[in-house]
């Protein structure tokens, strides 16, 4: 391989950074240089991140360590409303650096509805600039892109079984309801009671029944796959494991559908995309995706199952939300920007059992 | 108290049975005759039991054992199919005995229905007899029944959230969607590669996403609150617990709702059933119903959320499947049919934390 | 029955205390007063113990509101260190008052090994004036006393089967290895890095795998069983479960055993004692104690195993925490104090499965 | 990399033969020939292997497919018993092909201990003939071996960290407690009511606490670091995880020791050995060897306690039973069988949170 990517990631300490890192330290087309974080600036990763003992020395620097002239890309992994600052930063003053952030700052291209789900935005007219980066509906934008907004988990695990279907126009786009399963890693690092073992262990818990900020990024695409405002039923619940997201979509049909078109109509979209699985089989337990078969994998595994009773077909989406709905995202997303085959540094099946 | 209740159980090696030899061990109002199985027959209970040790010194018998004659009532934990005959024979030759179905046999009024999600029905006949043992909602016809069909766990979990708000004429009744989550228990004692707890521990499985047998009971208990044919959307899930059931109703409103109708609505249908609480909190992490507050209890907890956005409310139900799916309604039943309080041996608080 | 037993419970709101609320709001003969807590004065126990919805509306108080003289007995739940002034002013200042204390600080009658373990004792005159508080060894001073300390949990799983073959001289008493295994509410409601759940789940974690507390009160009451003192070899693990614990004891046996001896001694040491079960089991899967057949109880199981091979005896021991190893453990002691039968409020199976 | 080895799996249907099948897969140096399975002969891979769907479309063949002369190297996945005579036909007939059995029949040097264990073996004279494969302490008769006997994963746990203390004569031989913790992927694919979900899911269950198999290869690389004959205690117990092994070494020290002196013992021993990782640090959380960091990998992570008080030392080892007490550990031989790097196709970090 020629000329390795010098990459930094803004923000390394939480698990959204701490698994890109260690995607990227394995990854060979990357040299690593920053991994910042203002609270353990000093600190070997490996205090933090156990699983990576033997593989790396290297310490949390403070961001002021950035030498984004010494960088092709910068990773952030703040929270939304603290990336604003370093995306306007850089894209104004380091005209050569690309930027992924794995924040919400950038993905919502509407200045209102970012602002309803979220904060005010200093750096509107920046939004426009970036590509939402979800390589599968995407690809094309993504490789010429300067600024990745990288999407969030849940929509990732939404969208991609929704998108081919709505853009088909095979659903009633008025009843789509969105009832996902997640688990409990999708807190990040940072504790509380709601996560505290004796209280998380064993819980199915609605939160945020109605109301997530997910539902813009899922609006927003899905209103673009159908060519009309879309509005979204979501609910997302918290589960008994620590990686992983499955989310089932009830959609009614507006015509019927068998399973050969649904065949056709996911092989169609999905065709060129290695990390999107289509899982459908009718002899064996695993006959649908399962959070466990792509725990610590990139893959996105969908499927369906079609109710004539109801007139309804239920969609399903699994993925692991820290690598899929996160960091092997943005690595995917970079893999793209730079023009390496997509499947770099991350091609690599699960395990079973898990 | 009075006379004791002489009460057997045919086919108590399950884990209905055998919950619901623990649930009648410890009520005072009843003395347990026999405790079938012919698998079993001569092993003591505690063998598959290992809860009762101290308890009972009881072993399984056959079938052939019970003297209906003296017994006042007996419970049928037998699957489906099997509970038709032992039924019937009760029926016709014991006219003092009670009898409590917890199989699917006489839960459906309508022949072709049963038919339909089940096998032939020997007795037809005697399905008008079977009042559907939902205390809540038909608490008079269980009080002087004969035979009561208790209901499955996930309608128990689905019916009482939905039904005051489908009488209610609240909801689109054409886009009913009830997605349901649900512990290992339900599988039973028996077990196959899909409950290997290595392929079982952390999933989110969807399993019969469409056409399972229990739609059945929700569109029939539904139709009758609705006043007319209703059809639901039902996708159940197997996650990580061992008992419990999470139902998650997304429903869309016919008018806007607000809280203060919900708590109105709630309250004049379940103000006087004990084991129905209306969860509904603001302030704490426990603010929507939850699996682990009712696990080892009879409660059925129910709970909502309105969805401004998407015209939508999500209702929630949590039980024990074991108890209030099974057992402890069944017992909840039998309270009412020989005039005790419905409470008798089974108030009990559920465990924080569980 | 007659006059309730007037208690109050001292740091009632985290899991020690909000678990012996729901005990003895449950238990026929006591009457509830005053359930304290600082931080949570004014609000209603039911937001930290969801799971007594319906069961009581009290709310927690400040301990300022406590009338000692019209309690008849109070229980400490507040952390070591901070019980010993509460009994101090008690015990002198209102004499008919009967003290169950669950914290560390009266349990050691050495105040040179209580210090070395915890910290300065200000009352130390008072250690001679607690009875240890396990009903199985030490029931009738504990019928007695006016000062009750409850043991630790971890004590309680290790002593029980230890006590009679220590007392009977089998084994060697210089390599006694106790391994336990313990559940997650052992933390309490306080949180940390260390029981966030995605670092928690699943966990193998050894935890002071020298030099733990609880050691202290192993080594009083075997020594005391020896005639002789006796250091232990202690070690705990954090396992992924809530409630419970397992310890296994590996000693070495000074002449050989056979199953039918420790039988006989278990059953002379245990015989009255309802809530030690002697599980020995050589057919079914339950063979041995285990946590899952004590949880939502107030049993201590206990069983063993020769191994000839080695000259050792592997015994057993398996119990709730928060239940036996705590507000169970001291209700107890409270129905022994106050003349009731030791089984009062607490003869209840566990569930099965759990 | 040069000519392919090609490679075959005889018993590729359970989990260990999964396993290896998934690392062979992704193995640079790898060319798989045939997968066995009796039973699956016909059905493709990934219906019992779920995660490798995208990864190869292999099916199942009779073991008469193979074809000796073809491969280079053959994995024996099969129960004892049954490798027997695989082994006898290979070794004399197919004079090229290295010979790596995962079973337990070519473990034991001596035909005594192995049948006192296991059952009768039919071809003792080749019992010399075999090397016992881990590889941080046979490495270098492994390279040149033909027939490579792979460690079970609980001896593989507990040699690790205890040879090199053994050999330094510092602990007591006659008292030595092995008390491991092991995931339930260790009872493989096959089930029954023991690994029944809801009968398995948070146990702490002790099995076989005396006279475990493993107890032979244990007993016999121990007293080959001794220089004497060595007795163990040894005990697993299953608890909630799927992969993984925790196992806690209690051993009497013959004379004082200190860290140092370990961190200089575990050096000494391990320095060259990249998958074993010495794990003792003061400050974080993961202090000690945990299994959650090493699932998914090849390494065996060691560490220790020294407790003064009862002049003990706790040793600690945690591997993936599936990786490095198997199918890794097997690979990790082939790569020294063939002259490859020890680390090819096996070094890959763990995931944080697992």
């Amino acid at each position: 391989m020629a000329q390795k990517i010098r990459a930094s990631i803004i923000g390394a300490s939480g698990y959204t950074g701490g698994d890109l890192m260690r995607i990227l330290l394995m990854h060979e087309g990357v040299e690593l240089k920053c991994l910042t974080s203002e609270r353990f600036a000093g600190v070997p990763v490996t205090k933090l991140n156990p699983n990576l003992r033997g593989f790396t020395q290297a310490t949390f620097v403070s961001v002021t360590e950035i030498k984004p002239q010494e960088n092709d890309v910068v990773f952030l992994c703040v929270p939304h409303e603290k990336a604003q600052d370093y995306v306007a930063d850089y894209m104004k003053n380091y005209p050569h650096l690309k930027i992924i952030d794995l924040s919400a700052d950038f993905r919502i291209h509407d200045q209102k509805t970012y602002e309803h789900y979220y904060c005010a935005h200093r750096h509107p007219q920046l939004l426009k600039e970036a590509v939402y980066g979800l390589p599968e509906i995407h690809r094309e934008q993504i490789r010429s892109a300067r600024l990745v907004a990288c999407p969030g988990c849940l929509p990732t695990s939404t969208i991609l079984p929704l998108y081919p279907i709505v853009k088909a126009g095979l659903i009633d786009l008025s009843h789509i309801v969105i009832d996902s399963k997640i688990g409990s890693a999708a807190a990040g690092a940072s504790f509380d009671i709601s996560t505290h073992h004796p209280e998380r262990q064993g819980v199915v818990r609605a939160y945020k029944p109605s109301g997530h900020r997910h539902i813009a990024e899922m609006e927003q695409e899905l209103s673009e796959a159908a060519g009309t405002q879309v509005k979204v039923s979501f609910s997302p619940h918290g589960v008994e494991m620590v990686r992983g997201i499955f989310t089932t979509v009830h959609a009614f049909l507006n015509r019927p559908v068998k399973d050969v078109d649904m065949w056709k109509l996911y092989r169609g979209a999905y065709g060129n995309s290695p990390f999107v699985r289509i899982i459908k089989d009718k002899e064996t337990l695993y006959r649908y995706p399962e959070p466990k078969m792509v725990a610590g994998t990139n893959f996105a595994d969908i499927g369906w199952e079609i109710d004539e009773h109801a007139n309804r077909i239920v969609l399903m989406g699994a993925i692991d939300n820290l690598i899929k709905g996160s960091g092997g995202q943005a690595t995917q997303c970079m893999n793209l920007m730079f023009g390496l085959d997509e499947k770099t540094g991350l091609w690599q099946p699960g395990l079973h059992p898990y």
